[in-house]
């Protein structure tokens, strides 16, 4: 049997972890990073993820990070990368230093990587992983599509979408995980997906903005958060156009893969935005702006302490997009959603949109 | 300044005409059906709509069907089918009866038609009222997109998309309604946009079954609905293709306007969508049906005597789909959420549909 770990043991990979635990094909092995150990700790204790708050199969083995040593890691068939974005050279320094050759190396991780020139959109983790592996071969599995981690813990039916270049990566990893409650459909156009998967998080909170902002009595209003919706989605397809256009250093469509349809107007992108609107935490700012207050007030405020990953990918987005707006190569016109969510996070000024800025 | 008539004073045909009232670039007159008398007494007694549940501008003049004359008819510029889709054929004969001759006729009304032969889809509204009113040439003017009728009427912000087969008559249309609270984008592609409308309320009712199916505590699971939803969007789109190229009588899309993006991935589809599973008779009856319940007592008892167009749709689809499906024009496999709602329908079975019946 094959032995996969997971690295970083927050929700998210250690649910999946759970996933693989139950899918019964793989060895599964949840290393915790050195911010982890009281979860690690919770999980010996009782089974239980304090973050969780769900209990996980017993077989799934669990280490600190302290406890992982390199053997474990080079002789892991497939990792996972489980850990937040913060943590992704750490994670990565640990597998090149262990010399780690796994068959799959799979992403939870999600975000936009700033470009090294302006001229260039943000790329994502399924371009620089490799780079920060100084290994171009290792075959990579993107996951994306609407995954709240607790509810795939407490296996209510899940489905994703897993993107590699090849087919092949992508299935023999779902042949791994796939079980009567978690399934996957599969892409190739892995940098679309990972792209949507860090793009709805910060298109989610101008739409939230917009659940609150507007209200029939005591009650959200229906149409406003609809329309933004649907405004949301076309704006993440170009979006992740123009990233994925960098990604194959190539202003035509020629030598990167498009699915039909699109993943933006698939579960990555449109069904990915439904989960997140419906809840979590760049909802919950979005909520905050829509009721009339600024971001640092927010972040100093109510919401102290808690990463917004919605807010990050809006810092590494803001300049390579303007500067593509100025070039051309985005059309302001077609992106007001985009830019009021921008203008809200750079400047600390209210969130600035109406129904006259959406185009005709 | 030009007239508009509105014919039936239902939720949304009022919606639409206090809408043009305060845009206030054309005399609006709505004109009741033989079933609207008490809406109208209503109306001029207080200006409250009844079903609405709102007050309308007292500018706006209202008409039972008696004081309807041919006069007024034939004088209107423009009409706006205001009608549900039993009242159709009624409403045209009055048109024809009067000898209208609009410059645009706008549908509110929405539903599929039947085929003259089972070897077709079913139709649409844009091509069936040029066959009813023996006017080909009529400018026909389609509205879609997320509108919940008592929002409109209370000025929320509301994004519809305006279909015609030219857009200059859609623009016209627009220019006549748009208000600060009431935007519009444009079409070409009537017929898709018109068999969204009706498709979104039909595939409502399966989404809407996987609301009340799982749950987390006492809330509604996300991740599931998120999926489904994602499935029905591309199913609509499948589904509309598939009018599309029965409208322009073509296995190829050859002469019918095919959008960029597909009205399936913008406001008439996963838009309009996204408010009907958030509320409304179709999404009522689907939460029926998750919870265990078959449509003939869910219809005879909670729903007694409440019109679900969904379930009128889904007739309609039934035996042409299936006839599309064995002939190789439609793939079941792509199909999974739209089978196991015609299963409900048809044979009054518990809905039935799993995750693993989604395509891989």
């Amino acid at each position: 049997m094959s032995t996969m770990l997971i690295i970083g043991a927050g929700v998210m990979g250690s649910a999946l972890a759970a996933t693989a635990v139950r899918a019964g094909r793989v060895e599964v092995l949840l290393a915790g990073s050195p911010l982890d150990d009281e979860i690690i700790a919770g999980l010996r204790h009782d089974g239980r993820h304090t973050d969780l708050d769900v209990e996980l199969p017993s077989r799934l083995e669990c280490l600190t990070d302290t406890e992982l040593d390199a053997d474990r890691i080079r002789s892991a068939d497939v990792i996972v990368l489980g850990v937040s974005s913060p943590g992704v050279d750490w994670a990565i320094g640990r597998l090149r230093d262990a010399g780690a050759h796994p068959e799959l190396l799979a992403l939870v991780t999600k975000g936009l990587v700033p470009p090294d020139d302006e001229t260039l959109p943000p790329s994502t983790y399924a371009e620089r992983i490799p780079a920060l592996l100084d290994d171009e071969s290792v075959p990579l599995v993107g996951i994306g599509g609407p995954c709240i981690a607790r509810e795939l813990a407490l296996e209510l039916p899940t489905r994703v979408c897993l993107g590699a270049r090849d087919r092949v990566s992508a299935g023999r990893f779902r042949d791994l995980v796939q079980t009567p409650f978690y399934s996957a459909t599969l892409a190739e156009d892995i940098t679309g997906l990972e792209a949507c998967a860090a793009l709805k998080n910060f298109l989610c909170i101008g739409v939230s903005a917009w659940l609150t902002r507007y209200r029939v009595g005591d009650e959200e209003a229906r149409n406003p958060v609809a329309a933004l919706y649907s405004q949301a989605v076309l704006e993440m397809a170009l979006l992740a156009d123009w990233i994925r256009r960098g990604a194959s250093r190539s202003d035509v469509d020629a030598t990167v893969v498009r699915e039909s349809p699109d993943v933006a107007f698939d579960l990555p992108g449109l069904g990915d935005l439904h989960v997140t609107v419906g809840g979590g935490r760049n909802s919950r700012l979005g909520r905050h702006l829509g009721e009339g207050q600024c971001l640092r007030a927010v972040v100093s405020g109510p919401m102290r302490g808690i990463t917004v990953e919605g807010v990050d990918t809006g810092r590494v987005l803001a300049e390579p997009l303007r500067a593509a707006c100025g070039r051309g190569r985005l059309d302001p016109a077609r992106l007001p959603l985009t830019l009021a969510i921008l203008d809200a996070i750079e400047h600390d000024t209210p969130f600035d949109l109406d129904l006259d800025r959406l185009p005709g």
